[in-house]
């Protein structure tokens, strides 16, 4: 990841919660006090975001920080997962960022990997979306990473997507396809939503890379799916759930994307805890 | 709030998403393309944040929207909220981050109204915490406001929160009270932070101005509570769920603070269709 | 104080003074010459801001500072107060913005202590204003903190204050009070502008935290403070000088604010001297 | 002047008073409410800083100002100078940042007046020095413009002056003078600075531009004036003050230049007044 | 292209160009004084860029231009291009950093339109590179666009080149394919430098999307072509000039990607003149 | 330079490189690889950028650089001109955009250089122009200062250039020149654009410290020298190429200024080489 646009992320959000100063701690913690605290895990899940949170208080200056698990490492309720060691007035203004970074990430990797899981055993792989949080993509699609899953494309300008908009625009998949094909950069593989089985015909003929599956019913993906065979990825959209996803993977599509994963989890409980004055 | 801010927050975001260009749409929608679109909500909640919907399109230029609805009201699902009419290019190129905030926003305006509903008929207010989203503070404080909630101190520099490290560090709560009053400004009310009624009469005599009954159980509050006696406003917090924040209210505090109603959310379903060329 | 936010602050002033370089010394000077220059003081006064004057040596690089008072010592015509060794470039390309900085800074404070000096013995507290230098008020608010004064409230965002018009429009000091009281944090204080005793006492009545006397003759004050009695602070605002700050802290008020100290102060005069190469 | 720096420095201003809401205004004055308000003298001095002060206005939205003098205008105590129409509200939260610019503004036009006045008669200009405020200086060197002074250089990089550190470090004037002149821009005048009748001699042999006479005493500069007739501008500076410039410009130099008139003015005192709502 | 971005850098250059004022137009033209002024060619070229050199007036103010031709245009010697009419002193002002950016688009709009000719009639396509101007990359790639060239991957982020490096660190192309391919969003394509027939063999292997053919002779590329059979896409790279291309062409591949086009490329020339007076 | 400046240009051009992360590096390249590369000339020139090209990998971090040769030094082909050692990442992503800038300041040393060639043994000094590129002339005149050439104003805010539409506007070049004197900072030269023998008297008459010859004939020019016979600088403007500038040397100007040394140039062919994991 480019840290130079993570550092300015964080930079901004400590601005954001200690515009002036932290008039709490200036006021009763002394200047040169040094301390260390635990970061400790209150629930199980998947950690993501670490170098992030060591980062917060990098940014804030004399404070370090040791991990006792990578990003990716299954924790569990009470596990002791970093020591946080430096300046205690920097430790006790920074918690809360660095906080809220590593638990909404830990969130979304806790949440990506039992969406992952479902899908053991079968080829298909899970897809993040561009619901995202505005101006937190990177972050959170790193955290998709760690959680197990895959990235789709990254924004508007580095993938290519022909929904029914664009498609009736062009006047047909055929000549949406090729008007995209002629005007974008030669690395960029075209995907195509189709909705009918008459649109994955004309999607595959328009010769798609990636037709999306969208919002059909188990019975029409796996007859989509068998039509295209192969000649194109197939991305299933639309309606995934933990309920239903191992269905969905069972009709035989590589990819299968989720929003859910970045618009609504629920962050990993994590806390900063036994501040000891060294 | 300071639209100067919001409006930088925005441009941010699009460009997240827009890098370059928007290389599907400009390579099929024309140019002088004009369109309307229905925003339509797929499920009941809260609406929050239609204005900033807005002013993602009035900075992508040249397309305006309605709304037949008003931050804060009840929506159903199917219930057509506004129409956006304007560039089609734009339109489509905007979609995705308008409804990136409008989502979040009234997926906590949802989730906040469903705790001040349980709140209804006590004398107690919902308040919201610092875990927001970094660098979305104030579109997130915002919408709390929308769903029925107060809002707490919004940064490190302008409210004040004693905790027990601050308070252990100037040697006791009444130490650390006047040692905040005499170095901030006179505007500031003073939080002390408890945890067993010894402290809730340290910080009594200490003159607290609002005293956080920190994860106590609900026969401690309620003596914390009578011991307070109004002399103080009192805010419980710690482990408060939809669940048991009723039982909470009953002790009479003043103020409940809740984190999930900012880190755990999960979005208002919220697509824009019906895209008609005119 | 939030270094981050001072940096970028002596960044854009070091930014302002050259552009593109220091035409004068990169044709004069060695680039690798190393010298020594001393800070000296050229009238009495209150020094403030030797780490701003410090950091815009750091920014610049190879050059370091130490002093040998503190921020708040009264220092003396012709005291030496620091040292700056390093780069010889960076030092002369840098001096003039850091005396900028330190010279206003120090004017302040020395202001401010004049009037907190009238203030002796009496009860009263010197206040600042919001009539600070656009884009320095945490600078300048921290060298009346160093004078001995107090903040008033940061911003308009941080602090609330009912004046005429506000009151007017909500209909009366009562409704104002009431309706700010509901819709903003509760950990904010109000503070309501009196300007006659009818109004004192509907501030009382409506349990304004703060009741500002805004233009009060001696005598009004006097009886005001008395009609309060403690059920708010106080706080005498308008007209205030060095010859009357006396007699208004007479009157029994707890806070005094005065414009001046951060509007319409003068420079301490502070030199750069006995360049030395070593 | 280069508005968009301006409006920079005016939007961070801004940002810095209204970093959330104008919590007063927004809770106590209605969204569509519209007002005019005076702007009024509260003292006899020179206006400077008209066209800021509206774009302070026109950044916040719907308020256009107009106004009755023009930059440069000397104004009596109680004179109308301007009247503001528009949003109540922008109002209301303009003003105090509105009026921090065009008070300090007006307050270096008045005291520049003071001592432009002093050499009416004579030959001699007055000039300002780069000890202007961080990051203000464009807005400070035009008001010294307004109050009819002339402006040195603009910073480190777009001016040339060999002061005794870079002149010893050259090896003399006329080394320092020829690498300067060689190495720089063509474009570019060369001020060498001289405490010393020796030293008159040794800038005028190394054909400087211009030749500063620095705290010399009155014989000095005149004879200092009397060698260099003509062959070089002069200016003098150091410790020039209302009681000595007359005398000083007696000498016959071109320019003095006075540092006060930037480090250490009162502002002058305008107010916001007579509010109409209508 | 987004317009935010490209006004920033518009910005920046006006900045660059007038930090404080324009000294000469300001102190010689009236500040009301309305102009219009014709845009000429002095030589034959294509043009690009007529919206950026639009822009830069717009972001002045007061000042509109009409075209004659649009991007893309072939223009000859003399041509009248478009006329500037408005504000004189934004006009003049502009001028220079309008053409700047025009000159430099349409020089490198017209130098690609050369090679893209040389290209007529076979089968291949031009490419730009990632060998373009610090921080114009996007204005550089759409004039590349408008000279009938078609655009590479946009940065190091939004497509995958494997190069010798890569491979050898990865352990052989089959390896650094799979886990590039592993590792990455699905919606990339995979290229592959190969400088020998056996690499040619292997990438084939790995199922590389686009195989790069650098540096080969034409007897060798004619052979890899052969030998790819439309398995994959081709380009040719290094070393081409207008001289050999056409023969490059001739060997069947599909892309050939120059370099000088946006690095050695000389401006289209263009004056501004005939500023009338209206 | 003021490298603040530049390093905000480098740390820009690297987001648009990497706007989240090099995708083919990350994926293939061991995260704790170190290596060295050679930096290696493939055509005869003068090197112009090393500090910049360093300053690319000091901002991506762990990795630094040591060169052979100085800025101005004549390098040839195959030269080894340093060698850069460090993170083999950061090593790999950087390359491209290091080489950017290096090879265009090198391009523009080396064309400089050539003009410079021809004026040896005149009295006459090459000058660049404002005709650089947008956001990038402090570095390009850096460039030309070490291809031998000197820099002429660095913007319309530090130099003063009356062209015709000034003169015109003004009432003739003496109104114009004193105008401008008067109003300008005493420290600027005045400089009239002349094109005919006839101006040239009457910039003689305002006492113009520099005139240009625009665009006149040997024969004129030769004429212009004679009358001005060094009462002002002079400089030769329009038109001139490698082929008649030693013609134009020859009429005795002191300057002769040419766009093409910043806009027309091509790179300087650089490779970055011989990777070898240490």
């Amino acid at each position: 990841m480019n840290w130079s646009v993570i550092d300015d992320v964080i930079k901004n959000a400590l601005l954001e919660d200690i515009p002036v100063e932290d008039i709490t701690t200036v006021n009763t913690i002394n200047k040169d006090s040094i301390s260390t605290v635990d970061l400790i895990s209150k629930e199980d899940g998947i950690i993501a975001g670490l170098e992030v949170f060591g980062h917060v208080f990098v940014l804030l200056g004399n404070v370090c920080s040791e991990f006792y698990v990578n990003d990716g490492t299954q924790v569990v309720k009470g596990q002791l997962i970093g020591r946080i060691k430096g300046n205690t007035r920097n430790i006790l203004s920074g918690e809360r960022t660095a906080l809220n970074f590593l638990q909404r990430m830990s969130g979304i990797a806790t949440l990506t990997r039992r969406y992952v899981q479902e899908l053991e055993g079968t080829g298909a792989r899970l897809l993040d979306t561009r619901k995202t949080t505005p101006n937190l993509r990177l972050l959170e699609k790193y955290a998709v990473k760690v959680g197990g899953g895959y990235n789709h494309r990254y924004s508007l300008s580095d993938g290519i997507m022909l929904k029914d908009n664009h498609i009736s625009a062009a006047g047909g998949i055929k000549n949406a396809v090729d008007s995209v094909r002629d005007n974008s950069s030669f690395v960029r593989k075209i995907e195509v939503e189709t909705e009918t089985i008459e649109q994955v015909y004309e999607a595959l003929e328009a010769k798609a890379d990636i037709i999306m599956l969208d919002n059909m019913n188990i019975e029409t993906m796996k007859k989509a799916v068998k039509i295209i065979n192969k000649k194109a990825l197939t991305e299933a959209s639309g309606n995934i759930t933990l309920e239903n996803i191992k269905k969905v993977a069972a009709t035989g599509v590589d990819y299968i994307s989720v929003g859910a994963i970045t618009h609504s989890y629920k962050i990993l409980d994590l806390s900063i805890k036994n501040l000891l004055n060294i």
